[in-house]
């Protein structure tokens, strides 16, 4: 795939300082076009701008929106890597195919990604925990308004170096047991990143938030039985010296860190099960002392230890709201392969 | 509330033939910008124009979309008028209320259609079952990739004059039971009328229309066994003189045709129920002959007679593939108030 370069005449002053996460953008972005019929064409790294779209154009009518989240690191020696890039692209097609927009040959998505990073380099940050936040999206871009297959789409990665997840060191989060709301069922979009699934979250993550609590846990769809994920992360918890986590069932997002820290998990010898696991198991291990940890993965946190869960009026505190010892071993051995200051033995890291 | 006007220099020419649906606009189109804290401001009709928009905007990445559709229709004496506005108002209202956009006051709403149909009039079309299908629409819009509430929202309405759905007479459609894919389910967004729903509608939708049907019927995401809506449409049916149509139960959109065709129906008497219809139960019906007649009803077709039903390898034919003598009475007397053909007994008109 070729991709036409036009450099920005007016590159900004990179920011430095309070980069926050998602709220300062680099000079440039990703575009490609896509058409039935044609294909995706028209591969090319622009300056960063807003976009021009028709009125009626699908996305801002029936949803067909999906993206991806990655991060390229700064290691020690200067260079910029990437963690696992693969993984994205292939979920970001997963994604496609469930709502209906195009998919798009694993090579070219991941040479857009690795193209456009190399022209946004200098972008990526040097401070500790900092990073440069990529955001790979899609959308139908059809300019009618009757519901119907997808003809005409874009394909857009966008960039933010954003500041460290934990500028205040890792703090076990509250979370809170959501019983009224539903994200995603069986059947449904949960195993896509596509808006509908983040729409369907957002009243119940502002209800939380009101009550103290930084996220909600979702139950299953179907029986409000199951724990399913932290919308933003999936979970893990060991109980009673077993790591478990909620097995892929087609409504939980399959994340690449969830992944990712399963691999690492048994390549060190630990077991770890992916299966249902009912809200009663968990307020059970809770009451009886055998919730030895509970925490969140995902891009942006990599691990978030939690420290209180709150289900139906009571308040259940996990390892006396503290970091446990095997979330904060997984936090450094991720973060140490991801910022490069350790060797990479599962070949999940891309240098640019 | 106070609408600054600016009319266009440039008027278009105003297509007459092959209108389609949804694909020809107006001149102009309502916008009007919401912050937190500040509320609605600067209401305004405006030359119809493309959006232009930050790259992070909530609306391309998390789902923050919601929307309704309404027509405005052209009388024999030549006035315009629309049908039970008022319900599209409070359910943009409901919908927003579940994905966490700003809501706006009924009367502001209400008063942004009526005047913007003021202004756009002359586009309301003269021919037999055309009209100027209205679609207000509102999306999140702040300008950054955190996941979180929603700060800048904007709220719009666009107009297309659209042709007769039934141009070419009402022909009973085919329908696939769809018994993969869920639309929503219990706790989710499927009362709502935002984009997601229909995200998650295409796949089946796609698969529907290769295998030759015209839409899927869903069966609810707890079970799989009730069945629900056909994506654009409710549905109702009549086995053994007995109007049924599932009942409201969250995961339903509550449609203005439907509500309008239950009054109808009591106040001439017929006995209405709506509860959960299982597909056994209509199986059950189809095989023993009692299933008198099956259609669909939404704004778009008004009623649409379904002459087939397709599950699980089995087709099943309903009265006939012909129009039955309820539907048929429903169109015609939706229709007569619609256009203003017949006394409007329920108040459900609003002239321009």
């Amino acid at each position: 795939m070729e991709i036409k370069i036009t450099k920005t005449e007016n590159p900004k002053e990179k920011q430095t300082e309070n980069l926050g996460f998602g709220k300062v953008f680099t000079d440039h972005m990703f575009v490609m076009d896509y058409e039935r019929g044609k294909g995706w064409s028209n591969a090319r790294i622009i300056p960063f701008e807003n976009l021009n779209l028709h009125p009626a154009a699908t996305v801002f009518h029936y949803g067909a929106e999906i993206f991806e989240g990655l991060k390229a690191y700064r290691t020690k020696d200067g260079s910029v890597q990437l963690f696992r890039p693969i993984e994205n692209v292939r979920r970001m097609n997963n994604s496609a195919e469930r709502i209906g927009l195009p998919q798009i040959p694993e090579e070219d998505m991941l040479s857009a990604i690795l193209e456009f990073v190399k022209v946004e380099q200098d972008w990526v940050p040097y401070g500790e925990g900092e990073s440069l936040y990529l955001r790979p999206f899609m959308f139908g871009n059809d300019e009618h308004l009757g519901v119907h297959s997808i003809n005409r789409a874009s394909f857009l990665i966008i960039a933010s170096p954003s500041g460290s997840y934990y500028a205040e060191g890792i703090n076990p989060v509250k979370i809170m047991i959501e019983d009224q709301d539903v994200r995603a069922v069986r059947g449904g979009t949960g195993y896509a990143k596509c808006g509908g699934n983040y729409a369907a979250a957002t009243r119940a993550g502002e209800k939380a938030e009101k009550l103290g609590f930084t996220q909600v846990l979702w139950l299953d769809g179907v029986e409000r039985k199951y724990i399913e994920e932290v919308g933003a992360m999936n979970v893990m918890m060991k109980i009673d010296g077993e790591i478990i986590t909620p097995m892929l069932s087609g409504s939980i997002l399959p994340g690449i860190t969830r992944k990712s820290i399963i691999e690492l998990l048994k390549s060190k010898g630990y077991k770890v099960t992916e299966r249902k696991i009912s809200i009663d198991e968990i307020i059970d291990a809770l009451k009886s002392g055998k919730m030895e940890e509970f925490w969140g993965c995902g891009t942006a946190a990599v691990v978030s230890p939690v420290g209180e869960l709150y289900y139906e009026g009571e308040t259940y505190v996990i390892n006396d709201n503290k970091i446990g010892e095997t979330t904060q071993m997984l936090y450094n051995t991720l973060t140490d392969i991801q910022w490069g200051r350790t060797e990479d033995k599962f070949g999940w890291i891309t240098r640019i």
